[in-house]
């Protein structure tokens, strides 16, 4: 009511009708964090399964704390300076803004049993009015780059919203109990359908991110690279056709890895996928839903980089670069399995031949690329520069999102980066060869 | 009402009493290790903030497994064989017996936020049910055993209980909110009483447990050692005498200390007691009452082995051996600063002249004395053997309970042992010197 | 003698010319490794100085080893299998082929002070004289292919004539006593020379080998990539340069740091380059011919990936990319200060304006490229496919070669890699940027 | 000559032999160092197997050290200081006297190419002909407490002697050249004799060094303890009572053990002890002569605490304490299979019914006693005081020397002391029982 009053113009019009849509937008991607937690009790929220992960809880809150130290605190106006909710939940629930200051030991997450979960849903809600109330403001200075703020927080939501599912997932994984998140998948009774090959020619091709739209630094700027000629799956690798590597004592053999992998085969005893495990009644699978039957259609999921190489040199393959992957995935349109589905665990190909199939949502693709800066790449300027640049090094890039990532999150430029022995994500693989 | 029914004889009479005073202890031991909870929330069960330490909710749930797998099974009557109350709760909760089999590995133990504490209350109902009606039978084979491990258990409890306290202390001493679990300590305005030094003769002593009532294996058989002449302090060393030892550059000065002493103060950084922190008003010290300012007459505590060990060089005295304290203690009554006074801290001495104080109560003194198995020592026999034996090596014996210890489980032949770097229990020491 | 004696034939001729050039080119490369050694005593052949390093004596045997394994076995005429000079050589001396078998372990290799370095003086003449005889046969089935793993294992020795001066200068730099292993250096009176920047176009460039000459098979296959417009500084970064940032709070300010850089600088406690020290008189560099003043004009020196990216980016620019540096390096001729001259130091720049200057020798350059397969990449078969690809994981390419590089083993197309903390090579950089 | 002139009175007389003697034995023990390093190349002198171990290099030059920091500084006539040999070999040689200073990492001793072998050939002719010179004065301030550091000195040096035996068979262990630092040992055809128990009656018994003779500091006041009745095998346990111990299983039952050894045991994947092999001729031992056929009548060797106590549960007895050990060997010949035999490994026993055999020699035995200071302990002054003291805590005591001692260099009242997991000395067991 009061924000229509002011409005006199077109370009008042447009811009109102932006605010009103970021406004819309802010509601439904933190209410989809709390949904996310709904089905917990608060000791759920509690745990940290590994250095890597982070608790439930912890990811509510730090995902509040961004607006309030990315937008609250430098957009307040003149004279208003933002008082936070607390004065040490900045020190517990920044992640890791040296600009920022001091801040709680990574790994120790899991200690934080204060605040309560109902203490960190009334730092949301205060923090969340807070934000609204900013942007609702007549006269904010700067609103276009506050408005740009509030989305990339939002973008970092989802981000983290990710992240609940994969680290709660690690945490049950953990459990005797074998908790389930979701109700029981059913098991597709479907053979994996056959794999085919996509042609491209080689030639100078723009990857990278331009125009209107949202993207993170990381994806900019577009730039030319020039891509020899290969060939892509037109699927992802499937359960049915790793198990054949593993069978075929793919773990047992240096002959198929990397060094570094070979490495932490040997030393973390790995004999197959994080989440397979072999049972009296065969192999099977720990999911969202809990212990499952191993199902061969399914796309393989939970693999390293190690791994996903590993697999890829066996099948006489190779991974396709992160630039084979955009300018195969330009113009194709972002549609598959995400976590709208609910369904939360990828699933077979319909496959039609000369397509490529399941190029978004399902699980990551490694790609061979190391993360690198593009060329001419500027960072976020101030604490922001630190969300992407710092850890561009000893990490490789995955492409097109999984069954965890919000589809309104993903384009064919998104870049997602792990380390080469991560695999608690939904990660998996699609082959490549040269031509 | 059906006990009494049954009873007989004299000897049926005495032994149905044993039975209802055991029945009651049970009630009030059992209800205890919930009440430290009660003021709670789940959230704060679940944590566990290092290996040494343990979630409360797995406290809770470990020292109810006790029951089943020591008197439930092993004391099912023939032929009504003991249904576990549910099947991994076995694997989940033993702690370390390796004759019972398999088990969660200890440093994970944060992760289980399921079951929840909920389930667990559940668990230690049914099972609180299970072991009465199991003692209430009229006919029950080995009755006398089966009493004699449910007080075990109730002693185990006991020490459990101190744990809590001691590990949810430490969890919250790593929280930068510093949570309080209980209202504010006042200070106590006294100056700490001077120290004096009690003599004991040289001769020949007994030391360990005989006759009736309870005692761990550990403690037996009584055995004769001789102990040349020596002084004891009639008081435990104060934060008063530690500071000055801190001040006059104690953590800095590799002379004072031993080898792993000087290891551990270098690689851990440490600069003061565990809990003590530099504030902008001074020295403050971290309490079960949240952080507050350090109090001169208190006995200082979490010392490890190797700071109460370098204090006392310094001060040119040295630490009792552990024959020397219970000849000492020998005849006192155990009377005290117990976990009953609600008051959760060491409390200033009150001195007499040739007397002993603080001997049981506020904290556990550090002896010289390596945790070793008595002259003729027989373990329990069966997993119960697993108790106490198997830690004899590379521990130190600590005599004496403290502020978070019940009152009665204790006695003067009680051996309790740590680490020589442990000091996240309430731990501190009493001078003793060569006569 | 023998030789000439079967030449019938043009081919033959030049053939037989090839295989003694070959033969002097053998000879002359064994004999360098002997002459690295010639001024020490056995005693300093035997130590290791971390995992990454490996005594000279080993270095003197696996290189020698690899002729056995490579060539000598392999290449045994029919009927005349090779018998090696020792059973357990091999175990002793293969580093990481896991296709030949078992070996001793790498961080062990100090404890080998057997054989002496005699015997392994006696272990290259008989392999010496075992190849130089095979070579030497008339009929010898795989002729060409047997020469060309020789040329392979020169180069591979040559490669390990670099770490042998890397590892002693690192074993040398723990020892108190600063020994030298060559005479003093004088240092160079002048300043640091200006530095300024050479302008490269946007276009598609073609890097790697192709054509005749030796290439490692991680140099193949020559492929086309594009480049955008970039400039290039026309000399190395110098030791005054280095040391404005060093002064200006470098190694205390997160926000220059990649964030695997910054964990570094902090675990390890870097304050400064690896060699650099304080001292009374200032700031001194320890070198090969002992500790001596850090002198401005030389390059900096002894940098790991992460240092020369936060300088890099501290002075407002960027590390080149390998195809940048390959693009800007093609048609230079490979002339510098190499391990021939015997400095073995990086020394002051000769720069003279619109002229890239010590674009080989001095000091390896950091590119920001991580080090991976080409597009085409095949590596060797057999064995020799473990020794260049299975690193192809988690390191990044340096480029040009160091004043320890031996100048006819190094290449435009020549590619280098370590891991991005490693700083015991002679490594620093180069500035890029965009234009 | 010289100091002959200068002997007036009976007391100078005594005097004047005594120090000849020490000389005397000073040029013996000194001697006998070098002769241990006679047969081995200045190569097998540099290399460090492990933390615990050092290189025997370091051995002659710490040993030489030694005379220097605590002899010739602190004994120098007045106006005449002592001028070290080498300004930084304090530095080098300092083991871990923290009050005279700074010293090289002792992990990192086997980076110590330098100084070579004969210039700590040299360190040593120089501080021996200054001690010589020393002690030959007519006049010096305190020589009596002079002559006794020296003589201090000498049975360090002897500690060290045997260090280099262990330190260099443990290295040697490590290669798999298998290099033998003695002849072959032929193997004894003799079953193990059977083993007889001896009693001792409970009662006051005294312990440790009084009067005149050469003890450590830890090995005073001679004090009471009280010894329960007790009985004690009278021989040593041997390899073929171990090997039904191996056989049984022993290494995979955690029954077996102490929860300290239980853990090593998993963590470190013990089979069994640490110079056991297996071997397609079956179990072999590797000794100072190389590998050779695992002899069952020879005394177990090279265990630790953990593997001595688990033997001895088995066994159905228990290890002797240090006073029980010490009581049972009061009166007894120091007689046994020492260093000075030349057989460098433990000897079959030759029982005799009634009588304690192989007290003295073969291997050290554990005891069950912690190593902690006796009632009335006084360290050493001045740094000699961190020569024992500052060790006294969580190791084991040892008795009665091994094989690889000095028969000099023992008493009944000796202590040795290492960890519960250290097993590269020549340690074994003998069991005792309660009566």
């Amino acid at each position: 009511v009061s924000l229509s009053a002011s409005i006199s113009s077109p370009r008042d019009h447009l811009e109102a009708g932006r605010r009103a849509l970021l406004l819309q937008r802010f509601g439904e991607v933190r209410a989809a964090s709390e949904r996310l937690c709904a089905s917990l009790d608060p000791e759920d929220l509690v745990a940290q399964s590994m250095p890597d992960c982070s608790p439930l809880k912890w990811h509510l809150a730090h995902t509040t704390w961004f607006f309030e130290a990315m937008v609250l605190a430098p957009f307040a106006p003149p004279g208003e300076p933002y008082t936070p909710f607390h004065p040490r939940f900045g020190f517990l629930f920044n992640s890791y803004y040296n600009a920022i200051g001091e801040r709680h030991q990574r790994p120790q997450r899991g200690v934080l049993t204060r605040p309560y979960a109902r203490e960190v849903a009334a730092y949301r809600r205060a923090v969340d009015e807070a934000v609204q109330r900013l942007l609702e403001r007549e006269a904010l200075p700067r609103r276009d780059e506050a408005l740009r703020i509030v989305e990339l927080g939002l973008q970092h939501e989802q981000q983290h919203q990710e992240l609940m599912l994969t680290d709660l997932k690690h945490l049950f994984s953990l459990n005797a109990l074998e908790p389930a998140y979701r109700p029981p998948l059913e098991v597709s009774p479907n053979a994996p359908p056959s794999q085919g090959w996509i042609d491209f020619d080689a030639g100078v091709c723009e990857i990278g991110h331009a125009g209107a739209g949202f993207a993170f630094d990381n994806e900019m700027p577009r730039h030319r690279v020039f891509v020899e000629a290969f060939s892509l799956a037109d699927r992802l690798v499937t359960n049915a056709d790793y198990r054949a590597f593993v069978d075929d004592g793919g773990y047992r053999d240096p002959a198929r890895w990397l060094d570094a992998g070979w490495a932490v085969v040997q030393r973390e005893a790995w004999e197959r996928p994080l989440y397979w495990r072999e049972t009296p009644d065969g192999l099977a699978e720990f999911t969202l839903a809990g212990l499952r039957e191993l199902t061969p259609a399914e796309p393989v999921c939970h693999l390293s980089y190690v791994e996903a190489d590993a697999f890829a040199r066996w099948a006489g393959a190779r991974l396709p670069s992160e630039a084979e992957w955009e300018c195969a995935a330009a113009g194709l349109a972002v549609e598959g399995n995400f976590v709208g589905t609910g369904w939360l665990h990828p699933a077979p190909a319909h496959s039609e031949a000369g397509r490529l199939a399941q190029m978004f949502g399902d699980v990551w693709e490694w790609t061979s690329s190391a993360y690198s800066p593009y060329p001419g790449y500027r960072p976020e300027v101030g604490a922001l520069g630190e969300y992407n640049g710092k850890f561009m090094c000893d990490q490789l890039v995955l492409r097109g999102g999984s069954c965890a990532s919000s589809q309104d999150h993903l384009r064919a430029t998104y870049r997602n980066f792990f380390r080469s022995p991560d695999r608690w994500q939904f990660s998996g693989l699609r082959l490549a060869r040269d031509r």
